[in-house]
């Protein structure tokens, strides 16, 4: 095993490549990606857009040349269009040409693709996009440049939605966002998802829930889009953001098994179904420690830890994935909102009897200058007592995200929330409480719990 | 036992007054303090003194109307001289009469005097002060308004020296900062000291390493210093913070065992020697979670938990303190410096084989606006590849507090170093990396201690 094949250059790809170069110096590892963009972070795109990063450069990782230097092959603009197991290959068009790979390890890392409504008519109308690669960002970045859109609408009210919600703003577009859910930002309570839409027309982002685009028609040099309940909107960029679906063709052509979900199914090695194949990042089902089984989550911090993994397993390592959380977090103006763990509707769709309780408090001590105020959601198990997740939204330098992620190292040690007082956190006056916005949430939840 | 009585009215004495109240709502809980200011944060005292809190009555975290609406009889300017066991009974002065009290459960709350240095001359001269309790604020400030002082010596560099520093020197003070130690801030390593004085430094304050302060004088209208190697200075206040005593002269009359520490020794139930008195707060020696032994380590939170702890067990309950880990952070002008376990020389003098490696990284993608360099020191033991301690300095809405509550919470479950990347953190790029510095942190002890 001393030629492992990595089809994806993102974070997965790079990462696993990276370090089976750390545990086995002596390997020959090659990096196939479909485009010109190694080790890009996709997840800076909206901040491309928006113009907080000049450069698109920046948003590498790391440049082509640290990676040559750590002794990683590179084949841009190398599409892979099938794995061949039983001779341990990979079919690769290369410009015009066609050619056959081989590998002794192979890791598929090939991410996951916009998802395309397939109810929405028009969405190859010129100025209407996508964003997942780097290509993406380019055309839009092109389109503002060339056309000098005064109006948006954005379709789709997750992550990317929001982030692009804001990013438009800033660019000085009139912004519309429209989504099929009644709630914004699905991945919080309906609670905190009012205080997203709040901040979201404080900035003058005109917000429409619970609409159906059905079509998109170019009109006079502008966008006319249509939906459901009379929905009409006239703009100059259209930016569908309804979701990801893992990119498993490859996959399938090798009989690479799939799981539920649809995305490559990998045991806690990060090994597919097939034998001395892995794959990672956001084109499998992940391990989620919580509940105890896989399901689609992709997200770039997993893809990290994953292909790690992977690429350390693929040279004869052993190293087990501890798990997601879907610990998330996402800048939206002046707004941290933040996750772990399960809401209150996932946790209902569990087996577990979730109770959700909500608790507004300070961040620091209130007597100190530039004090603002968490609302913290905290979900625990009725019957066990067992943490199952917490929510926090709150001005983004108020510690929303590291406090996120002192959650996420309760849950995945398995607290009860009552246990959680008893940690040792960091107290000043400008920067906390004797008890910690964290303890204070946990001390509520048990005060509903057992009261 | 329905009748409580606790002898200390700040963090653990009321910490344990509510809990009691909390869990028997029947129960008569008594608060007799020294002093007229129950439940005031003491730890806010510098923020007072640096003017940032303008009004001092804004430092109590409750005001004495909602303590007496939990049902807490408050007995303020009550000074207790003597504890008698054998009858349950505890000597009160107030004003010029002596009577007693009578409790059916007592907890002792009295908290930590300033150190005064035996070796230092003079220490009772009209503009010497120490820093612990309200009445030291309020001295303090009177001396500044009439006074209009415009040079400050503090002697000691811990917490409140460094506070106080920062503080006075907003207040518009010259500030000269003596410490008998080589290392400022000796609660973090050497090399985190050296960016501390240098913080100290760029914001103007004299710091003087190594002397021992051994006179002060007044000549002329001011105070004269004298220390050695020749160290003089000429200044118009001077505050002597070298640090805390346990009060125990209470536990001492009613013959309440002590540590080997000097301070009142407890069980992990905060239970003293003599059944039936409990005992939390600055007065006790605090279980270590880490070390699994009893030290002196007074800190605030540690006060608030151990109260309330105190004040459930002493009502019947039987939870038992799961021990500190030494967390603490210090906002210093620009910086915060925070720590959790133990530091490299903490970890040496124990039966560890500790390893500690310094990482410098970006709080979060660099190619965003307004990244801030973190300096992050983890230490671990090389034998066990546990998880012994972090120290964290950067600026301080770099998340240096939040991400060292993150480190508190994996020492908390005895993780491994090279566990702590599969942690599932947040990430977004304006806020982190998809890599946390302390995942990067952690990599890199794993990088030097398995090479």
């Amino acid at each position: 095993m001393d030629n492992l094949l990595i089809i994806g250059g993102s974070d997965a790809g790079i990462s696993a490549a990276l370090r089976a170069r750390e545990v086995a110096p002596s390997c020959r590892v090659t990096v196939m990606l479909a485009d010109d963009y190694p080790n890009y972070s996709i997840c800076g795109l909206p901040f491309f857009l928006s113009g907080e990063i000049p450069d698109w450069r920046a948003l590498a990782h790391r440049t082509r040349e640290e990676l040559l230097s750590q002794g990683i092959r590179l084949l841009p603009n190398h599409k892979a269009t099938a794995v061949r197991p039983e001779n341990k290959s990979v079919v690769v068009s290369s410009s015009s040409r066609e050619k056959t790979l081989s590998y002794d390890r192979l890791i598929l890392a090939t991410g996951a693709a916009s998802r395309k409504p397939g109810h929405i008519k028009g969405l190859n109308t010129p100025g209407v996009f996508f964003l997942r690669w780097m290509a993406d960002s380019f055309a839009i970045a092109q389109h503002i440049e060339r056309n000098n859109p005064t109006a948006a609408l954005i379709i789709g009210s997750g992550y990317i939605g929001l982030e692009m919600a804001d990013a438009l703003t800033r660019r000085g577009l009139a912004v519309t966002l429209a989504g099929h859910s009644q709630n914004v930002l699905k991945t919080v309570d309906p609670a905190l998802g009012r205080r997203v839409v709040a901040e979201l027309e404080r900035n003058n982002v005109r917000v429409v829930s619970g609409v159906g685009v059905e079509e998109i028609v170019a009109a006079d040099g502008r966008l006319m889009a249509f939906g459901t309940g009379g929905f009409q909107a006239q703009v100059d960029l259209v930016l569908v953001a309804t979701g990801a679906e893992p990119e498993v063709g490859l996959a399938k052509s090798g009989k690479v098994p799939l799981g539920y979900s649809g995305a490559i199914k990998v045991d806690r090695r990060m090994e597919t179904g097939v034998p001395g194949i892995f794959a990672a990042g956001d084109c499998v089902e992940t391990w989620h420690r919580l509940l105890e089984k896989s399901l689609y989550l992709p997200l770039g911090t997993t893809a990290h830890k994953q292909g790690r993994i992977a690429g350390e397993n693929a040279l004869g390592g052993h190293k087990e994935y501890a798990g997601t959380l879907g610990t998330q977090v996402l800048k939206l103006f002046d707004l941290a909102i933040a996750r772990t763990g399960l809401n209150d509707a996932e946790a209902r769709l569990e087996v577990f009897s979730p109770l959700t309780v909500e608790t507004q408090c300070w961040e620091h001590k209130n007597y100190n200058p530039g004090a603002h105020q968490l609302h913290i959601r905290v979900t625990g198990d009725r019957s066990t007592g067992v943490l199952l997740g917490a929510q926090i939204v709150g001005h983004w330098q108020a510690g929303v995200a590291k406090r996120i992620d002192v959650f996420a190292a309760a849950i995945f040690h398995g607290m009860k929330v009552e246990e959680v007082e008893q940690l040792d956190l960091s107290y000043t006056p400008p920067l906390s409480n004797p008890w910690d916005p964290v303890q204070m949430s946990a001390e509520a939840w048990c005060r509903t719990a057992y009261p």
